[in-house]
């Protein structure tokens, strides 16, 4: 067989895996079934309702992109999960309280049908009080080791040669760059040694995962796969990684909105950007030791799109401030507000108030089945390590480069679709050899 | 010589011609003026601030396009204008309550010197009062050699062999698509019956100006250049022409922020737009006439960006709605409100609010800073007829093509930088044949 | 039997009489629904949740207004209704889209049996297309004749003596006042001609329900009730009235905020006020007629509150604008927005801006119980005529005395905790001899 | 003579003392300058422009307060100030940077002629640097002396008799209520120990101020002169107090809007709270210590006004947050944003967001203004103590029962206005006995 798709259907399909089954990924699971049944559309899947202009220099000639790189159905798709709370996709999609209860109640079978592993918890990084359905073992290496062998029995029980992992747990308390971050025998001694200083519980997932040769990716902000070791690790076995932290509310605005007025040379002064969220990742954040992690996600997109290095009169002196408050009434349904600063000619002052009441999974849930089609894509072309093409989906983009990454929105979408032209259909059956991203 | 720039320093000079000195054109001069001292920044001007990365395949290396294309410096700008009030820039300046009094004051005898010749009139297009102050002759086409006396008396006045001619007066009522629109010689016809049917006062300016072979700006929603009569007049002399209406304060934001959207996949059901706005432009479009030459210029770029025809299911139901309001307590201070509605994954409602505390002006005039520069360097290399390239500036970019225009702010900016790239810089001396778009 | 409530249990109940049964009423009626099931709160509803301190000048002892004045249950209101489209309460309510269907479901039984009678229509008023469920008869006085049929009928099935009729149809076109609204003989003889320049539909309820001496509610900003001759009317048969134009976002708002802005003595120059809906008020506002009618409503709060005769420097020159803008994507869900320009210490300015998400129906349905319940007081009281004390309820409260009424919010709320206060306990039983108001 | 104005006229000269020569002291002084000279109203002043309703039961009798009253002139205002910077008050009003250069170049004369005595400092209670410009002396009492001192040399050079003492200094660090608190042997113990857990630098001006009997104002959030101890000094000596923290911006919003959704039976989820603010006070509060005085002023409004107590169901489960964050680009002009989550009837969510770009000094100086004229008055009437009245003015308003202050706007502009009807004008002159307040 040369390049195209192989016969055998059952080859089309692949596992989701989530390490932390959650409101992002039971709204996924929820969503995706009720597309299989005809009541919804995929909204904000760029992989099932994105086009392609397949000929950018002749005239226009627009083709979906699920056509044009035959992607699989949502058929296809076979979800499972870890998770350190004992329940099932259905209990925690009610409790999230994300969906519409009827909605969810006409998917209890398909959701409830997820029934998680238990997953990897430390105190050390999850304040989360006692918690009962977590592995134990003799080392983290032996945590990996089960971890695996929840991977392999689930692709054996349903016939599987492949899964995407993604971790979306809760964000993981501020972790010190090591020296044993640097290299995979570094990494794998500390894994040994159970030491907490270095492996964080995403580390683990992401360590069993690539050994697998399974595409990794990390919708967070906890540092996870972003580390020497594990880039390392997933070129050995050829598997794509990607992460950090879904491009989702504030900031996915935040990066549609500087490039232009930086594209109109305007000033500014100031940019205070204010957040309000109720749920289960707003009472994390609460934690300051939490906090720094999505901080540090955070604050670093204005100064790389408006380059103050080259407009220091422009954007030398912005006040730029990032606060996320904890607010019960508005459980997953955050609302964002930023207030910007800015000057134009001859100095003279205005502003932009930007209100954004968005739905924090709602938005998330088509970044993850992006990533997971597009992740799988890319285990099939021969890519491994960082995806530097998908930073479209992230805060803070892992480049393989070690360049920083590029963060306008305009741009990584021109970057992600020109990535997708070059990407000629691969067959779907056979491992194939990793090229070096 | 070859290509390269003159010796001759006076070459470097040019003249920068409004017809209509107001709220923007005495900004612009005040600003020139006060930069040209180091009292301020050219905030807001690309063509001064601006950089281009010149080779953008190897590693980014940034130049000043100023630099770069070598343009002439703000002291190589001689400012003239015509107005149908006999007054001067300084007491325009005052009265349009733009800028600080204190900075008018230092400015005055630089205001002052920009005193106005005579403009074109027509009751039909401007309801304003009776006007004492303007242009009579036999017909149209005498009018518009007055206007060229005019410039040709200031060339020799300035020692000046180039000028850019720049219609910024009140937004002209609505004017019907004509049969004499649509030729040179039926539009000269009419020109010589004075048919207020065909011709109003800015198509006077735009004659006279391409005529000479002048670079013509169009600042306004009015038709006046976007005509195929007048496109062919500009072939005809080699005189580039730019427009229609700046695009500043809401419909600027609409083109940075719905691409975004549009590239996240997320849907949209509705888009209202308001504005608040009390200076003369305000209440010229509180004239429903007037409005409904505005209006046309504001609907547009929606759909234009979202692709309803690709994204039927989350653009095919989109209510947009653009509202201006005249509302004196503002003055030039505009105020423009958008209340976005979204639709997510599964349908799921968000919603996005802008408000924009704008400064009509000070958005205004580094545009058209900009404009004059580009323009005088399109007629130097040889360009002529609609410049594409310049749409970055315009809410109703006029196109050489027929296809209708490219309304995305990145993608423009992509083409502007694309093109200054491109020119090689001309010699400012040497009249050039025309190299037609 | 002296004061105090009569024995026989069946003398609480009273009918209420929607003419129009839209959204408001079925919201109102779903919500009672709802409430007697114990499923929900009568929030927003004074009579039912508010208290009074019935020893203003002691300690403070707060008692429930509902327990002070002995107020019927709600299962004592008996509901009915007239309308020009031939359906049912639960039609109309999914129809409206204000509450939820799972609701509405689950009150399918008592929604679905109020079926309205015809109702008066007249396509002068309402540009409606064509209605066949009206009635039709002689004349005007006819058309009121067949109204105190289905009232007495009504009456005779539920076993009832009292009923408060309440006027809630869609705004009608404006109505210029008249001659023959002066006095009762006038108007009856306009009604006797079917004079359409004199007599709008819902002067024909008010007049069937006052001439039985029943309480008369106007909900809507047309005339309605508000004329001399329907006051005499009152007067003679003992109906109190009550009108105009519930007070409910964007109004209710601005009664609250501008007080305290002149409390404070802070200066105002402008008060920019739109509205965007998408419901049938919404649509019907939209004719430039119907407009016209509410936005005198709408115009007159502010200098009432402000008082520019005694404060000429801080309020003498106010730009009000109040804009309502037809946008389908909201439905009942309305957005107001305020954008308010203040000067305070040596004219400095500052601004306000106020983004209201509101619901109509929602805000209306609790004053419309309010109503009902203090109507009946009123006429159980001996009240008749405009009942100045529910201008708390209204945008142009209608006022006995002829002088300008009051609007500011918490006057009027201590008018009507003061007149609740008075009210002693009044039998339910005997109709009682008018009280001139 | 009996009642009614003394014929001297230097009697009706007062001087006003602030304990803090800073931007609400300079703007007050400004203003009140640019006014005598006819440059600008008393926008804000309810002692300069307020009306009173002399016979509120009869027809309307509007008359001005200052005229009811016969307040002084703001000729007869004698400005003198402490501070622990030796600068002048035109040099410190330039650096507040909140009013316009050309303005207070105008005024340098007057602004200049305002030097600042030597403050009372302690770093325990304020962080800033070292400071040079203190009282040094034997103890807590010795510094208060001092201050006596200050006072009295000036009525003597000014031939004054009365002044006003108004605290407006940076707001002091956290201090823990004290048993020394108590009673007035304790605090002058205290005194004599210096002792700091007792005594912050503003009682020692209160100390100082009430022991002469003069008026004591507390513009801050400061404890001060809210202790058993000094009520007891003021109540001994005949002198008014009051405070504590002018109510200006985002407070006096939410006691304008509360109240109103209050009278309404409108339900509270959530009440977020945010300000940006980049002057002194800013800074100031982004220490912990301090910003926990203002939090302690700024959350108990909401439940004074909605009565969680009597009204469970709405107001019991209310989400309040308030923050203060410092944001430089703003300088003294706040911004401040509230998403108010309401409910209505049968629970539907409703939401209010209020964006107020206000002023702090703008908006504090004619509060400053009518506390000066007031408590003057107030000491004129023989009023001691707590001045309930005075409530209107402030956060957290000090009573003299001991019960919670009432926090409502509209109710406290009532008791304002009557207190002042109850007023018969005072002489000036000759000291009179306290009247026990």
């Amino acid at each position: 067989m040369e390049t195209g798709w192989p016969e055998s259907e059952s080859s089309r399909r692949f596992g989701v895996l989530f390490a932390g089954l959650g409101a992002i990924s039971t709204t996924l699971i929820a969503g995706v079934e009720a597309i299989k049944r005809g009541l919804a559309q995929p909204v904000g899947s760029v992989a099932l309702l994105g086009t392609l202009d397949v000929d950018p220099e002749g005239d226009p000639r627009h083709v979906r992109i699920r056509d044009y790189l035959d992607l699989p159905d949502l058929d296809d798709l076979v979800f499972g999960a870890w998770d350190i709370v004992d329940t099932d996709g259905y209990a925690v999609a009610r409790q999230a309280r994300v969906l519409e209860p009827d909605l969810l109640d006409s998917l209890t079978h398909e959701l409830a049908a997820v029934r998680p592993w238990p997953g990897v918890f430390d105190p050390r990084f999850n304040r989360r009080g006692p918690v009962t359905f977590a592995k134990t073992g003799r080392d983290f290496l032996d945590l990996a080791e089960q971890v695996q062998q929840d991977i392999l029995r689930f692709h054996e029980a349903h016939g599987l040669e492949r899964s995407v992992v993604m971790w979306c747990g809760s964000t993981e308390a501020y972790l010190e760059p090591a020296e044993a971050h640097q290299t995979l025998a570094g990494f794998e001694a500390a894994m040994r040694d159970s030491d907490h200083a270095v492996v964080a519980p995403s580390m683990i997932y992401a360590y069993a995962a690539l050994s697998l040769g399974l595409p990794f990716v990390n919708a967070t902000p906890s540092r996870t796969v972003d580390i020497p070791a594990l880039v390392e690790l997933a070129q050995l076995h050829g598997a794509p990684t990607a992460g950090k932290d879904l491009k989702t509310g504030q900031t996915l605005l935040k990066t549609i909105v500087a490039p232009g007025l930086r594209d109109r040379m305007l000033g500014l002064e100031g940019w205070f950007s204010t957040n309000i969220l109720g749920n289960g990742d707003g009472a994390t954040l609460n934690d300051p030791d939490a906090f720094r992690t999505k901080q540090e996600s955070k604050l670093s997109v204005l100064s790389s799109i408006l380059r103050p290095d080259l407009y220091p009169d422009l954007y030398g002196h912005l006040h730029h401030q990032v606060k996320i408050n904890y607010y019960p009434p508005r459980g997953d349904n955050k609302e964002s507000w930023d207030t910007i600063d800015l000057f134009g000619w001859l100095g003279y002052r205005m502003s932009i108030k930007i209100d954004f009441l968005c739905r924090d999974s709602i938005l998330a849930a088509p970044l993850m089945l992006d990533l997971a089609l597009f992740m799988d894509l890319a285990k099939r072309a021969g890519l491994a390590g960082p995806q530097d093409w998908l930073g479209f989906y992230f805060k803070s983009p892992m480049t393989s480069t070690g360049q920083p990454p590029e963060h306008e929105l305009s741009v990584q979408a021109a970057v992600l679709r020109r990535e997708l032209r070059a990407l000629v259909p691969v067959p779907m059956a056979a491992p194939v050899p990793p090229r070096v991203a």
